[in-house]
């Protein structure tokens, strides 16, 4: 254990950035930001928070008022690794520092059925969906939305939790005995199945001075709910990519939002139904590290702080693959020209996301190949089959 | 100040990496290698080391026997920010943990004398060069080389210390007023001076399996001796550039070299002639974070781990400007499409390396425009031009 010298009499004219948790989204910021010259501060319950290994690491609950308040005086901007954390909390930092995204734009990403109302509202279309209190509420939505559908919590889910799929009206008793005890506590909303063709993101960034872009439309695939691999640029038509930036666009000027956020779309066809967004750098968007100009990671940093926005025109083509549960072998990835690692520094957990690797190439056929050799050698052909499969296409 | 839980319990099966020297080359390596899961225990006399901010920092001397005897203990391979360390310091190391490079090639590095007759005996050619030892010693030295010529001390030497340049023999004795007090501790050598068209190095990689790759040749300018600009690919033939790493490939064999080096060499039209080497990673090699496929940051460290290395495939062309002294205006380089910024979080000082910034673009006309511009609103033409000259030419 040593202590660091990270709190130096310069600081005065580095930027300092608070972020609220410390999870593996704070600590790629931390190595994205270092380079800027940034000094972080990065506030998390878990005294092992995988952040903490690259930047100070203050130990507090989010709803820590105290703690919150030191934090406020301790930086110039505050921003998020994670989306849940207590409205009251960000408005609460927000009425003292500058914290970007806005509470209120968070507040909307916070609550599935308000993003949802929202996405209606500007045009973006939605699957289906209808909001729910009660098991007689479920019935009525049910009569609305039909079946198959999804049965979610509006808030406080993530890598799939908090979802019941319901095939048909016999399994809404099922349904209600797994989530409807939490009815009260985060709400519950229905949502009509999507039979898409896939899925797609847009990870796109907005600047304190109104400034857009996005990086190029990501393909994802999911198992049992957690994002599985991602692919960039995602193989559909440029006006499928247009009407999906606009989509986010469209949203990122309604919030007055600042910083990245990605925008998650079902495809049918050349149809897009829009599933949710994500109020912070995102699991689809980690290609941008080596596939991009600018990764997302440092552009969230240079919006939130007023800095301009860098390119994000992609270098080739990337696919990223997440590791979940535990790291497989890294030399695998690391004997692939392209091929690029990253570990968390986590503690092996079921479930739990500890690491990824990126794969980029200059063509399509060239990262096929890479993936292939890649997914042969750590045994996970079936992880890079979908993804090889499209590419091969 | 804040404690940071670097030490977990999953250490073990993560790589654990050993640094003597905490600058801004030892801050790179902890920022390329905490994404491959590693983790880094730094050994600086400073206690401000900037690598510091990133990573743990044992604050000792470099010949301290019992901060590299606990150094030893703590991780599973040795490596070098900084070449100076004290030869017996590196062999007691190596009696106790893997060192890269080793503690001999290391030694041979650290001499202008004894790397030059390596280079002459491996057939690299050097200008004409004679070691001292006296007054009279640089008298018959002055015969033998000629001038004019430049007088060096033969180790610690860096960004042109310890040099003092004889244009005629009526500068013989300020050289030795200069510098002839340090031959004894250091040792003198005196070189002919080159009348180069340009210098150019070689940044290369070797594994432990004996596996060698370079970046593509970097052409680079000095201003007052130290590194100020360095652009890659260097515009040369390209027979120039396979002389250049047919050399540096001998060398890395001849010196069983572990690690990235860099070999730094005088070009008269198509003909070479080696200055010296560096045993680490080089300032002229900085370009390769956001230029190349892989870094040298982590190629150096995938060599000494024994790890698969990576690409050293440029994407596109890229031009490295060094910041001496302080920092200039991020917003500048930030606002140019493919302009990066690296602050090293150092105290401004003058003539010290504070941070540089990397320009890439996919075309030379591309870069020099960006070049140009970000020269203007600098108001650092003057860096600029030469490098503009060149990509224009
Ligand atoms: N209405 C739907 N129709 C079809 N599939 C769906 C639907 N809703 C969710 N899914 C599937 O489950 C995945 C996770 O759902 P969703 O994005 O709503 O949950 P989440 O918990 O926020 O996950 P994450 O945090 O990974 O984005 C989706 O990416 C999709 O594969
Ligand atoms: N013999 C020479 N002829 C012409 N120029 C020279 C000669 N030796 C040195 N120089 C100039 O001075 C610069 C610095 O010299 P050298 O590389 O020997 O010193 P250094 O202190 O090791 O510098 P660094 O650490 O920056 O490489 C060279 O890059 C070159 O521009
Ligand atoms: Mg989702
Ligand atoms: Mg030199």
């Amino acid at each position: 254990m040593t202590i660091r010298g990270s709190e130096s009499p310069r600081m005065s004219r580095r930027h300092r950035v608070g972020i609220l948790g410390g999870g593996q989204l704070a600590r790629m910021m931390a190595l994205a930001g270092l380079p800027l010259g940034l000094q972080f501060k990065v506030l998390d319950p878990a005294t092992d928070a995988c952040a903490g290994e690259c930047t100070p690491l203050v130990n507090a609950a989010f709803d820590d008022a105290a703690a919150l308040q030191a934090l406020a005086g301790e930086v110039d901007v505050v921003t998020f690794d994670f989306e849940n954390v207590p409205a009251d909390s960000a408005r609460a930092l927000a009425s003292k520092v500058p914290v970007y995204p806005a509470p209120d734009a968070l507040a909307v990403a916070q609550d599935r059925l308000s993003e949802k109302t929202l996405f209606r509202e500007l045009g973006i279309p939605v699957p289906a969906f209808a909001a729910i209190d009660s098991r007689e509420g479920l019935e009525r939505a049910l009569d609305e939305v039909g079946v198959p559908c999804i049965l979610k919590t509006r808030r406080l889910g993530y890598d799939g939790k908090g979802q019941f799929r319901i095939r048909s009206r016999a399994d809404a008793d099922a349904a209600w005995e797994a989530l409807g005890a939490q009815a009260p506590r985060v709400g519950l909303i229905l949502e009509a199945f999507v039979p898409f063709d896939g899925e797609v993101s847009v990870v796109a960034v907005r600047g304190r001075d109104g400034e857009f872009r996005a990086w190029p439309l990501t393909a994802n695939w999911h198992v049992d709910g957690v994002l599985s691999a991602s692919l960039a640029p995602a193989p559909v038509p440029a006006r499928v990519q247009e009407t999906a930036l606009g989509y986010a666009r469209l949203l990122a000027e309604k919030l007055g939002y600042v910083g990245v956020f990605a925008l998650e779309l079902f495809r049918r066809g050349d149809q897009l139904l829009a599933n949710e967004m994500a109020p912070r750098v995102h699991n689809s968007g980690h290609w941008t590290i080596e596939g991009a100009e600018t990764s997302q990671f440092e552009n969230h940093l240079r919006a939130v702080l007023g800095l301009p926005l860098g390119s994000t025109a992609m270098r080739g083509h990337a696919c990223m693959l997440n590791w979940i549960g535990e790291m497989p072998d890294a030399a695998a990835v690391l004997g692939e020209a392209g091929g690029h690692w990253h570990d968390y520094g986590k503690e092996p957990r079921d479930g739990r996301k500890v690491g990824h690797a990126t794969f980029r190439a200059d063509s399509a056929p060239a990262l096929a190949d890479a993936l292939e050799s890649a997914g042969a050698s750590l045994g996970r052909s079936g992880q890079v089959d979908p993804v090889v499969a499209v590419l091969r296409g």
